[in-house]
């Protein structure tokens, strides 16, 4: 017996797994937490039935969301991830010795349990005593934050429905702006290369409605819908992200990065030309 | 009712397709040729029931084949190009007013047929009178070909399984070299990002046994494999790719580039760390 799961776009196309096994299925007060164990890609968790992360190919989203937007600061000590339970994001950003605090603000409590227990080589990081763990809701968290305080803001969101939708907002970029240093740093994954113009329009005109400056960027994911998924970096002032801090990243690397470097950290910048014109609004 | 084409990729992972329509099915002398029409994609092309090109994603592979070497090399005049027989590389190439000649040498006559029929838009530069059209196979005319004679020879091959597979061998190679004067440039279709290390090794491996330099670079097309793709250029004498012609670029972007430009001319030779790995051997 083979089984299969799909994930289906819903514009005709669909990526098949084989699974091995069920692991786990519940349904949190939020939404549906599987992890399956599939020939191709090990373990890998969905919510809501949508392929979040999986053992084999988590490094990219990983490494992009998080080395892009530290490296690019001059020295991020305060940090808040919204999202990001299953500790990927922390586990990365922890190898800044920068930085001194990172508040995991997730808000489904099922999804750190989860991932601790069935992705321990991605979950990590987040009983390191520079992370506070906070499960609750990253709007609210972000609307009363303390303003003018952060260096760095990570949106490790799901996709704009269900319960990671309001983390697509005006009023809530506003209200990460707000929070934010005057050369602080937000990012936030952005959806995929080959996304409707639609999706990926309201996505870059909120943000860019809360940060003067949006940087938009790209890797390859191959369990995320077509293939290649973009992250949206945004600050008030504007930065060049050619100058990103080289001797960092160097050390950086001696940990072990499998898919970022030099060449890269401007390369995911360089978009196609039909992805920039989708982007227009 | 519903019809999906499914392509498994044989390790635990399938694209599904849903179709709306068989256009054609035949048997070749040398592989399965089909055209469906799908949902996501318009028209696709299949080849030994693999996809080769559809409608809607058909320009990332024509543009990165094509004028990544078109403009590194200095003058391009005389071209070949071993495969490519729905004459979308040679639709690219014909953009560049320096090419006096290309050499369409496509093995199977069908495949040209069916794509002038089914592709117009991708096929269109086939009948230009600075192409000549050779229905023949590849491996037997590099063999053949005059010495010190060609600047730029495009490998636009299937899989390295069936008819394609003698492209992909060392052999092949170190005739293509020996047609290419001294500033020739070859380049190759290079498999997928995220293909097992040792089908990378092995096109790597006889590349380089055939040229000094290689500059495998990458690009994102959602109906192949893991949806990244990869090409390698190379050549006898080093070059370098950041000093490819921008002002020949500036003229070829007026014709309406989808994917390439400016920062990604660069920015596609940017690799992942996993992936340089692979290439090792």
């Amino acid at each position: 017996m083979q089984l299969w799961y799909y994930e289906d776009y819903e514009d005709g196309v669909k990526l098949g797994l084989a699974a091995k096994e069920v692991l786990f299925r519940d349904k949190s007060d939020f939404q549906t937490v599987d992890v399956i164990e599939t020939e191709a890609y090990g373990r890998m968790l969905l919510l809501d039935g949508l392929v979040m992360t999986t053992d084999k190919d988590e490094f990219v989203y990983h490494e992009l969301i998080s080395h892009v937007p530290a490296l690019n600061h001059k020295k991020p000590e305060r940090v808040v991830v919204i999202g990001g339970g299953d500790g990927g994001t922390v586990r990365e950003l922890l190898k800044h010795p920068e930085i001194k605090e990172i508040v995991l603000c997730e808000i489904d409590g099922m999804v750190v349990e989860v991932c601790e227990k069935y992705f321990p080589e991605i979950a990590k990081g987040i009983r390191d005593p520079r992370v506070k763990l906070n499960i609750g809701d990253g709007i609210a968290y972000m609307a009363e934050h303390e303003a003018n305080s952060l260096d760095l803001v990570v949106v490790d969101s799901t996709d704009p429905i269900g319960p990671g939708e309001g983390l697509f907002s005006g009023a809530f970029y506003n209200s990460v702006a707000k929070a934010l240093k005057s050369d602080g740093l937000m990012v936030c994954q952005s959806e995929g290369l080959w996304h409707p113009p639609a999706v990926l329009q309201r996505i870059h005109k909120n943000v860019s409605a809360g940060f003067a400056h949006v940087y938009p960027y790209i890797a390859s994911i191959p369990t995320y819908p077509k293939g290649t998924w973009s992250w949206t970096m945004a600050s008030k002032n504007a930065i060049d992200v050619k100058k990103f801090d080289k001797a960092r990243l160097k050390k950086i690397e001696a940990t072990n990065l499998k898919y970022l470097n030099e060449d890269l950290m401007t390369g995911v910048f360089a978009l196609p030309n039909f992805f920039k014109a989708k982007l227009k609004f």
